[in-house]
């Protein structure tokens, strides 16, 4: 069992040392609602997640996964949207987290992945609905095309983040073959 | 308050998320005690702290600070030599984690930093050291010439590591004005 060895297990340890009960978070991609449980999970009864897909099938396979007992915790959000409409449902400097696992729904069509004009759109709303010393997370998978494209777009945008509004670090693994998912995260003044 | 901003501050998080009670750790550059310190917190009265330094002042302030009413704790064992020969000291596979926080000691003689030649050298010692799971955390602080040295020979040499034995990450901050500090932490498969 590893502790680290790529960017999602990594992830999971920075989230566990920031996020506490109560607090409001974003999944911006909830995928099949992996990471929309671990969030809901941290944030506790007292703490609301909003969860974004923009496939059907992905909000409904996170909604089987958040169930208990058959019901929909009532702190939960579902939003079947792009993420680059998440300001029309939450309000500026609200968000204490917001997560983005780019790429494709894992098990689902390999063609339909995010896209980099929405995830620009989308990551631009979600600084934006970040509280002050709230943290935004991107994992981006550099090793199919339109991930590449985000993956040089993203480098590019959040390395000129202002040093006075934003800490921008990120995550890499240096000695894997092939092109290993990176992590950007992303800390609010 | 932050909760990352510098490498400092996430070393600390993702070493919470790590350690437990009963570990074996390193504390490579023991300084003025900080990390010594929080690393006896975190393996508790049944781990046990290998701390180094060559400097006898700072072997000092380390015994200060890791004083518990005027009594060292008998599972910190604090050795005034370069870790280069820290296999004078440590077996074989018998560490949890290693921490290295090169430069020079805060509040000392600038002039006095470590080197790439021993850093090098106690690098590759503290890799033998290290149990299969364990891990090595390295800061390195490229702000300065002899650090400049140290951060070109480390990412040249920890990203050819093999990935069949380890997996290095790094964590940088990219918005930064200046050389902000980088870590690479390696773990041992």
């Amino acid at each position: 069992m590893k502790t680290f060895g790529n960017v999602v297990n990594v992830f999971r340890v920075l989230v566990k040392g920031h996020l506490s009960s109560g607090m409001t978070v974003l999944d911006a991609t909830s995928g099949n609602g992996h990471d929309t449980l671990f969030l809901l999970d941290l944030v506790g009864e007292n703490g609301f997640v909003y969860a974004f897909d923009y496939q059907s099938t992905a909000i409904e396979a996170t909604a089987t996964r958040c169930m208990h007992n058959g019901v929909l915790p009532t702190n939960l959000k579902l939003i079947c949207d792009s993420h680059a409409n998440l300001d029309q449902y939450i309000e500026s400097e609200t968000l204490d987290a917001a997560v983005f696992n780019l790429g494709y729904l894992p098990g689902g069509d390999k063609a339909i992945t995010t896209k980099v004009e929405s995830t620009a759109a989308a990551i631009e709303k979600a600084l934006m609905a970040l509280k002050s010393g709230g943290l935004l997370y991107i994992l981006c998978y550099a090793g199919h095309p339109s991930g590449v494209e985000e993956y040089r777009y993203l480098q590019l945008k959040l390395s000129a983040l202002p040093q006075r509004t934003f800490d921008v670090m990120t995550v890499d693994f240096i000695n894997q073959a092939g092109k290993p998912p990176v992590m950007w995260v992303i800390e609010k003044k």
